[in-house]
């Protein structure tokens, strides 16, 4: 039948499917299989998903659950509860060591190493010989799914280095550890952010890297499997901010939920509008004097907006991969150059299509072209320094790309272009 | 001295500070560098980079480097070597073996499965006992850096399974492999995706994957930290796209990549932006008896670009995540009902506004109000649309946002407000 079928399927497969379900199915689901397939599904559900199912759980089933899970997923589990239970299920869980590392993992911001961190990790002092060491391992590895590194601590907890399990073979029993160890290691503190973590990890290559706080302590281990999942949900949020959507959504979202995310960026957008209706408005003499001017408008607002986007992209991307180096100025002198040679192409064939097809005067299209160089200039010299400037202010670069910047060239390039028509055209 | 130092420190940061040097610094390092950490210094190295140091080193000084690498990343170096010295440096290469593996490699696309995966992996043959594979495995182990896990297949090496260190440790020594293997391991075959590898490794938090081929034999692994680097490639690329740049770029590349990548998108919006004018210079009645209908064109425009933007990228994403399910209808149905709520807030905001700010008349507010809601609906559904078409034609979906959804729906947008404008105004 149904559960002895999903009872061969893999946990994130189950939770697939789980996720389709109604609460009733769900948690009747839940309750049928096996312990420790259901603890793994719980961490793969969607957040609502799972807050309705733990929602008909006792704390005493909740706290089984827990007991079953490595540390990191637990205290995310338990994170998320109501906070009149949260004690309740603590107190319930049977292995009071796990307990309290799962209390101690409460204690990190989610959006730091320490809020991805597990306790579960093999280390030995170094003032230990080969043979405690060895012993020691064997019953600290029981509660480590993959072993990756064994990190060497002092007395005082403190991360001294690793230890290679080829050494640990080949030498003497009697052999002290603080002899044999190699004493560097890639680590992390408690409170880097985990897009630092990330960027360590993939550069070089790790699988598990050491926490450690603020004086040195080895209080964690992250593994690169919760890396892969903070790389992609960084993506997916830089991308989203890229296209205007302002908190995470899914396609399968509620039309509410969707309309929070969307509409604050569309009323943005609007304001901008009405922004640049004023400016047009404002130039009455030129409208009422060169209506052809008015046709050209979209051209202009669509070239800023594009040419914005881009040079934003490139330096946001920059900054995330730190591959941004030297002086600001340098960096605008050469969106300068790109603006001047993008501008000069794009004029000479505007040029050439608003002389034959719309048969507009050579100053109508001299103020054209003057416009489109300086607005490509001007949008690549916006959409380059607004990140940097947003970057050195510890506000994440990628709310620049998108509507930001291109609501705001859409007013700075129609005022451009009609203070130009202004000047050109003698008004 | 400087040597010295580099020779302490993690070939990914050596690679950092090579790829700042001009060409002769860069080559007269890595001769002076031992070799086995030049070698990984090279796969780190920006492409062009590497291209100029590979061109100074003699066939025999490449092989050597070749020699020290795992096979993927040999077989990615030799593959961007010139034609005519591949064969001599493949020749010049002492372990014969592993040049037969590299060859082997050179055959499979760079985007599939087997142009990521490694020959490096250890495997045992089924009707091997258990003393045999200790003692093959050992001689296997060798040149495997991480061994993850052990692969078991038949004697026409199909792969069947893995086996557990721990199985194989608690039996005796005369026990068939065929006999203690667990007969379940995740697989990809050659000719995946590298996003669908990515996908599944992720999903099932695996640190390596074995790849098959068309007939079920064992031909490769794939290790977690090469698909780090894909998903991040991916990433940025898509983030890209939706920016309107057409090829891989970054901040430091020259003026002429970067308006390579960049002028495409700015010629197609510049199109749209001709396109738009045509538009509005066909409805000359309109222009020259409700000439304030033109200042709002700006806000019909930014309106239809980021509700195009906003819904296609979370279709992109959708289908990228696999979370787009049901039929299309339903999902159109639904942005239709948010392009109604979205639209109707904007409409009773911008229906204030133009009365109160542009003393419009009703007619004209009407117009807009109108043209708005329409424009939101149309916008959203064409932006749902095309992801899905392009999906369903094996196009990646990515390319639909940004420029190209913006620029189409710059079009559509007048079209549909000019024309609601004649009906209305009854022109
Ligand atoms: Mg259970
Ligand atoms: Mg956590
Ligand atoms: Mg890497
Ligand atoms: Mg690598
Ligand atoms: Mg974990
Ligand atoms: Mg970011
Ligand atoms: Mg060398
Ligand atoms: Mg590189
Ligand atoms: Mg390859
Ligand atoms: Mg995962
Ligand atoms: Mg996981
Ligand atoms: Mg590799
Ligand atoms: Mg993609």
């Amino acid at each position: 039948d149904l559960v002895a079928l999903m009872e061969d399927m893999h946990y994130a497969d189950v939770a697939e499917i789980i996720d389709e379900l109604d609460e009733d199915e769900a948690t009747y689901i839940i309750k049928l299989l096996e312990s420790d397939k259901t603890s793994e599904v719980l961490t793969e559900l969607d957040d609502d998903v799972r807050e309705a199912i733990l929602g008909n759980l006792s704390a005493k089933e909740i706290a089984e659950e827990l007991g079953e899970l490595d540390t990191d997923d637990a205290a995310d589990i338990v994170g998320e509860l109501p906070n009149d239970i949260i004690q309740e299920v603590i107190s319930e869980i049977m292995d009071r060591e796990h307990a309290r590392d799962i209390v101690d993992l409460l204690r990190y911001d989610e959006y730091t190493a320490g809020g991805l961190m597990a306790k579960e990790l093999v280390k030995v002092k170094e003032d230990w010989n080969v043979l405690t060491c060895v012993k020691e391992m064997r019953a600290q590895a029981e509660n480590v799914t993959r072993v990756h590194s064994i990190y060497v601590v002092d007395a005082d907890d403190k991360l001294m280095g690793r230890l290679s399990l080829k050494d640990l073979l080949t030498t003497s029993t009697t052999t002290h550890i603080k002899d044999i160890y190699i004493p560097k290691v890639d680590r992390v503190g408690v409170n880097e952010k985990p897009e630092e973590v990330a960027k360590i990890m993939s550069k070089y290559d790790l699988e598990a890297i050491p926490v450690v706080d603020e004086i040195g302590r080895l209080v964690g281990r992250i593994t690169i499997d919760d890396i892969v999942d903070v790389i992609k949900e960084e993506a997916d949020k830089d991308y989203q901010m890229a296209a205007g959507i302002s908190q995470d959504v899914e396609a399968h979202d509620s039309i509410w939920k969707l309309t929070r995310a969307r509409l604050p960026w569309l009323i943005i957008g609007m304001f901008g509008g009405i922004g640049a209706a004023s400016i047009i408005n404002s130039f009455q003499a030129v409208m009422s004097e060169f209506p052809i001017l008015l046709i050209f408008v979209p051209l202009i607002q669509a070239t800023a907006g594009n040419v914005g986007v881009q040079s934003s992209a490139i330096m946001v991307q920059g900054l995330a991969n730190d591959t941004v180096k030297g002086e600001i100025i340098n960096r605008l002198l050469k969106e300068f150059a790109l603006g001047l040679i993008n501008g000069a192409v794009i004029a000479v064939i505007v040029l050439l299509i608003s002389h034959f097809a719309f048969q507009t005067s050579y100053l109508i299209s001299a103020t054209l072209c003057i416009a489109l160089v300086t607005v490509i200039i001007i949008a690549a010299l916006i959409g380059t320094f607004i990140p940097v400037f947003l970057d050195a202010r510890g506000i994440d670069p990628a709310v620049a790309t998108g509507p930001f910047i291109t609501t705001g060239n859409d007013i700075f390039g129609i005022l451009i272009y009609f203070s130009i028509a202004k000047v050109v055209l003698g008004i």
